[in-house]
């Protein structure tokens, strides 16, 4: 049953029409939410502008309406929260597009952030000049394992029981928290965007395994486990290094972020003296397939939204990070794009040349005059 | 039938007993050249002790008298032309054990020498004390395609029509030849050691292409070919940009080095717009195999003696060479090394600080006084 929020239904907007976009649309409609939805593509859209909603199967099972809005402006309008469920490294310019039409008072959540994802969505509002009050958080990771089985039609395999979530600034999140938890109480507030951004497990897991992998991806089409058979010793060996950066990083910024190993450990219950060891008695990662090319998300999206992120901070509070600057360059040479320029820098954050403790003060206050 | 110089006849001394050296020491010894042949491992030299040589078949055939030494100190006396038949990853370790032994007038060739491998040999063998007069020189490549075939045999397949040499300094290149030559007229002259170090196209081919297909060569043990499978559209890529700036260190110090496309067309023939279709089209590379581990000469050697040396002669001259850095980065975590720790940097090879063009100075002329 939709929930009201003084005498008002709370109002949902979907933006993205992938797997994920389709499966959290349909379980709003299914749960009785108004929700709209709207994509990049306009031609996802159709098939559910046709049918009125979503079909549903798997752990959520029904039909849920859903109004297909081929207009941003008229998906965001009198939205109480706007849910963004879309690769990290369209998180940007779907800012810049909704910028004009965001109001006062709307909650904005990315599901998930990657590494600074609210922090960037945030700095592209004001840089398109958007002066609104709008609340911007973003989630650790996604909430489903879902896949999208046909135009209109989606199955949820399973939903997470908890999801961190914050809000930037820290000091909002309870806010941001309170409008979303009537449809999703699996959200759950952590102490800031840092602790959100730098549990990225992705950066650790799927860049340097394709990189480590690439001709390999690229001559078979990708047929063998990214996970069982692309982590080897070797492989795993770097993963370590690549991922004792990044907690070095989170460090730095005050956050105790977990080992890669720790994470295996919390999520599946795993242990092991190693990660190599950790990674093969995953059984969750048994049967996970290696990308069919190169020009995958593990690269297009975790380089400048995880890689590129977590090196650039670490250069701003003095962590060196080179095994996460090698891989960046290599990315960089093996899909002829330059990730860095493209990518999360604290430069492109708006944060050029601030100190760690105003990094750090900025995820928690907000905007806060210089401490140094 | 031996040449004989100033009445006497040339001796010949092998250092290594691999296939090459085997080689190469039978070789000698079918054409009537005094050789003897040293190798670190004493067990190498057993069987050739008990039966006094090499039996060699394919393009030379016959058998090979060869003096089996076990001390160093004897394989090096009254040799005049010392052939160091080794990975160049042992050059600096076996400078110093020959240190003591070296005498005014002795002749070092390396075979190959990969990048800076003659400068390397004289530093270390200043570095060990040694003070003798002893023209030290590195080859471009190996002269022969060869394979050992028992503990007695080897196999050579085709000797190479002709290979570049060069002395340190290259005014004795041609004191350096003139001693060589009676038993190898395949060697020409080089205009100094920079051409024959610059021209590495190992350090192109071998470790990126082992470190893009890492988890692939540790979990198949090597099950695809090095060059037709390894090397896709995205790895060629890579590579294409790591031989820029290979090329572009060459320029800096007055090399003119062939780009590896200009080198296939040079050494098979083989023309074509881009690097992948040019190796692809290589027939030399059809069946070559991948390394069965990751603990292997294309990364054991190829990373501290081919990378490492023209990354840090590119930072010595200005010239960035950012692919290079990552690569020998992914290859230190990936193999538990530091190469640069052990590689040839200028600050191992004797030339920290040093200006482009005192570097220059040093491979035409030897030592010379700074003339920054």
């Amino acid at each position: 049953m939709p929930v009201r929020r003084e005498e008002t239904v709370l109002r949902y907007c979907v933006i993205g029409a992938g797997h994920g976009g389709l499966a959290m649309a349909g379980h709003l409609g299914v749960m009785g939410f108004p929700v709209t939805l709207w994509a990049r593509n306009p031609q996802a859209l159709d098939p559910i502008a046709a049918v009125g909603g979503v079909f549903l199967e798997g752990a959520v099972e029904g039909f849920g309406p859903v109004q297909a809005a081929y207009s941003l402006e008229v998906a965001l309008e009198g939205a109480d929260v706007i849910l963004v469920v879309l690769p990290a490294s369209a998180h940007r310019e779907v800012a810049a597009l909704s910028a004009p039409y965001l109001r006062d008072g709307q909650r904005v959540l990315l599901l998930p952030g990657r590494t600074a994802g609210a922090i960037e969505f945030r700095h592209a509002l004001r840089e398109a000049g958007c002066t609104a009050d709008v609340i911007v958080g973003e989630a650790q990771t996604f909430l489903y394992a879902s896949r999208k089985t046909g135009p209109f039609q989606a199955r949820i395999h399973g939903v997470k029981r908890q999801v961190l979530a914050a809000a930037l600034p820290a000091s909002r999140t309870g806010e941001l928290l309170e409008a979303i938890k009537p449809a999703f109480p699996q959200f759950m507030p952590a102490r800031w965007v840092w602790k959100t951004s730098l549990d990225n497990i992705g950066a650790i897991f799927h860049p340097g395994v394709a990189l480590l992998n690439a001709g390999r991806i690229e001559s078979t089409g990708g047929a063998f486990r990214h996970y069982v058979d692309g982590i080897t010793p070797s492989v795993a060996a770097l993963l370590e290094i690549l991922d004792a950066e990044r907690v070095a990083v989170a460090r730095a910024l005050g956050v105790g972020a977990l080992t890669a190993r720790e994470w295996l450990a919390e999520a599946y219950g795993v242990e092991r003296p190693t990660l190599y060891e950790a990674i093969q008695a995953t059984r969750a990662y048994a049967d996970v397939g290696a990308p069919a090319q190169l020009h995958h998300r593990y690269l297009l999206e975790d380089v400048p939204t995880g890689l590129v992120p977590i090196a650039s901070l670490g250069a701003a509070c003095g962590v060196p990070t080179p095994v996460t600057d090698a891989l960046i360059q290599i990315a960089n040479a093996v899909c002829g794009v330059d990730f860095r320029a493209t990518g999360r820098t604290v430069e492109r954050l708006g944060m050029a040349g601030w100190a760690p403790e105003r990094i750090t003060q900025y995820a928690l206050e907000g905007d806060v005059v210089d401490v140094a």
